[in-house]
């Protein structure tokens, strides 16, 4: 007699099946999926599906059961200068130009090197992954040096083919910056991991005849801008009384304003730029930290994304926050846009967390890839614990994970199916090794 | 022979002695003190000195050494309503008047009890040990419970005897706040921990009668003053066209104003206000997070700094915030004061952490008790370890505790010289049975 369970499929076998107590995909937006698992293959999501559901439909080679965590996708830092972490702290309560002509500059001149850079990097990667980011967007001198650093730590990145007007220990100008750029894209082609983007560093450090051959370039290759932008009312002031034009104005005259264009800060807005920045589909990467230390004034966020504009959240570098901590940067910018736009109803938790990981992959171009929990997309997630006296009780999952929750509250981390950090230990940075190369920068940079 | 030895002292006993890596005092203002010892006894600091010297001069009945960790005063949360961690999350994203009338008084008159109100304080003060904060002042429904909750946990704390014109769960009017609190106040003469000040809850919740007792009450027990004044725009408006005088002014009039009153929030302040806050010797508490999250406005933290005032700083309660996280508090509020005063100068980390600290200590009148580590006061004080990597490098100790550390960075806690977390253990609270407790107050108070 043939056994009638021949007629049920047999489970089919995957890599790695996930059963938290809650799932917060971001899509749908304000999803809370409780009882859900997250089924992982070949580093994809599978599927978001009940429990009982992938109990019966999955053989996983790996489960992982963690009934007091919520899984949510990792978040993506929207803009950093990750080697930067080596100088964090190094000069603190001064005013953007103070801080960058008197002390970041000359020690950039001193002590940038690559080795630098990957040390930074490393010590970087270290803090995202313990802060639940698993995609940085980062622009700094050696990228190369970035993208080793990311791609060891087994972290998602996209790494700025930086340019400058002045020279650097990277390049001599800005010849040198594109081809040195250009030869790292190439050579970055086919990685699963790293990407690349043109980083003109600002309007005021980038000269018209750069800013023309980016976007040329850009075309050509088919890869985005990522720029500083209306950081300051003084460096928008000074370019309108030397040149006549705000470095907007002067950016959409030079084509580079488009869908592929990151515009970090944007401090300075006025109406129509707002209704611009909606109109060519630029991308906003807000950092609310940094902004707020170096007293650069307010991104009117809830004005941008009332006109349509994308937000996405970026720490900036240590330097100038001090820490690398998307958690707080995202409850920052939630509490602060409700100051700045008198409103509490501005950028509720459910936009902030949007801004914190979908929209940053959007801004990317990563939003196929990455951002939120759908079948098909890379297994880029992390679970927060929610057993803290912190976070109890809960009434509103997601107003919790922006309110509430904070980088020590992630307790796994996973990046194309790969855990990262597993119960807060860390499987793919020597934490011990980066800890001390650290200490080592410290006694060169300022000998005491 | 007479053994030379004799002329030197024998070793003092004393019950603690903890060797940090180094220790910031708060007085002097800005010292760091590297290779340091505290040394304890009878609950009190005994002394602050050279390791070598310690070693010499005590034998301690227990040594901890904390060769990775600073050791500061115990935070200070200058205002917050503890019991109020049961409805963290119940209602965000809503403006102050809405929040408050619509969704956290409903909830509330249907709730609050004794019980309800032991529980949350309960549950906050695991919170505010894990967040190093040693000392609340709390303003709740209930401060016999209040002041349960924080004995038993080992805290100092400075119940609010609160006063409202309008009837609640704990008494019926003005008479009975009074007499309950007054009675309160008598039982908890001679407690080691717990305080009380008088806590009139704001301008348009206790009219003019209660407010003239209040002082007169105030005078004759030698307690202090601690009211929510000018929190949101609408509040000053509205007096002012109902009355003609603004809320600070009426206080003024009536003669709350003193250096036994602490005002909360004072997001509302003319500069004649400011100079009168100082002139009165007006303590303020900011809660940065709290008047951005309700979008009351912002405190002119710097201006009354330049004036004079003192500062303190306090969480406010979990339900506007949503947590009890005095060193994420400090951060928001040093970054803050630099946006607001457009100066990347403003509210420097030295002052933030003083603030946080002896500023907070000052406010409630216990200057002299807490808030610094020197010799006399009591031995309130916290470990920050320093060994992970978004602690890395360190060029500026008291800038990496406001702008980079956070409360998962606390190790250890002590009150009165009691140890309250070892190592991130708590010992004086069961924090199973709390968070326990607070999931059960969630079913009730919002069964789904």
């Amino acid at each position: 007699m043939a056994p009638s369970s021949s007629d049920a499929p047999s489970p089919l076998p995957i890599d790695l099946l996930v059963i938290p107590s809650a799932i917060v995909p971001i899509e749908p937006a304000g999803a809370v999926l409780p009882d859900h698992a997250l089924a992982v293959d070949a580093g994809r999501i599978v599927a978001v599906l009940p429990v009982v559901d992938a109990l019966a439909r999955y053989a996983p080679r790996e489960r992982r059961d963690l009934p007091q965590h919520v899984l949510l996708p990792g978040l993506v830092n929207a803009h950093t200068h990750a080697a930067m972490s080596l100088m964090r702290g190094l000069a603190d309560d001064l005013a953007l130009m103070d801080w960058l002509q008197n002390h970041i500059w000359p020690a950039e001149g001193s002590h940038v090197s690559r080795a630098f850079c990957l040390d930074g990097v490393r010590l970087s990667a270290a803090e995202f992954i313990r802060c639940g980011i698993t995609c940085a967007n980062d622009m700094y001198f050696f990228p190369d040096a970035s993208a080793e650093g990311f791609a060891d730590a087994g972290l998602r990145a996209v790494v700025s083919l930086i340019v400058l007007d002045f020279p650097s220990a990277w390049a001599s100008g800005p010849d040198e910056y594109f081809a040195k750029g250009i030869a790292l894209h190439d050579s970055l082609r086919g990685n699963p991991l790293v990407r690349t983007i043109f980083g003109p560093h600002a309007p005021y450090t980038v000269g018209d005849a750069a800013l023309r051959k980016t976007r040329a370039y850009a075309d050509e290759l088919g890869i985005g801008i990522h720029m500083h932008v209306h950081e300051t009312e003084f460096e928008v002031a000074d370019a309108a009384q030397r040149t006549g034009k705000r470095p907007w104005e002067r950016l959409k005259d030079l084509g580079l304003l488009g869908p592929d264009f990151i515009a970090v800060h944007m401090t300075q807005l006025t109406d129509p730029e707002i209704a611009e920045a909606a109109q060519y589909g630029v991308h906003v990467a807000h950092c609310p930290e940094s902004n707020l230390k170096l007293a650069s004034g307010f991104c009117p966020v809830q004005r941008l994304l009332d006109a349509g504009v994308n937000i996405a959240i970026g720490t900036d570098g240590a330097a100038s926050n001090n820490d690398l901590d998307l958690f707080g940067e995202m409850k920052t910018a939630a509490l602060l846009a409700k100051g700045v736009a008198r409103d509490a109803q501005a950028f509720p938790s459910t936009r902030a967390l949007h801004a914190a990981t979908l929209g940053g992959a959007r801004a990317l171009g990563l939003d196929g890839e990455i951002g939120s929990l759908v079948p098909g997309k890379a297994a880029d997630f992390i679970a927060v614990e929610l057993s803290a006296p912190h976070l109890q009780p809960v009434y509103n999952l997601i107003s919790h994970l922006v309110y509430a929750a904070g980088r020590g509250d992630v307790s796994d981390v996973w990046v194309a199916g790969r855990a990262l950090m597993r119960d807060r230990r860390l499987l793919t940075v020597d934490e011990d090794a980066v800890v001390a190369n650290a200490r080592q920068w410290r006694t060169r940079i300022r000998p005491s």
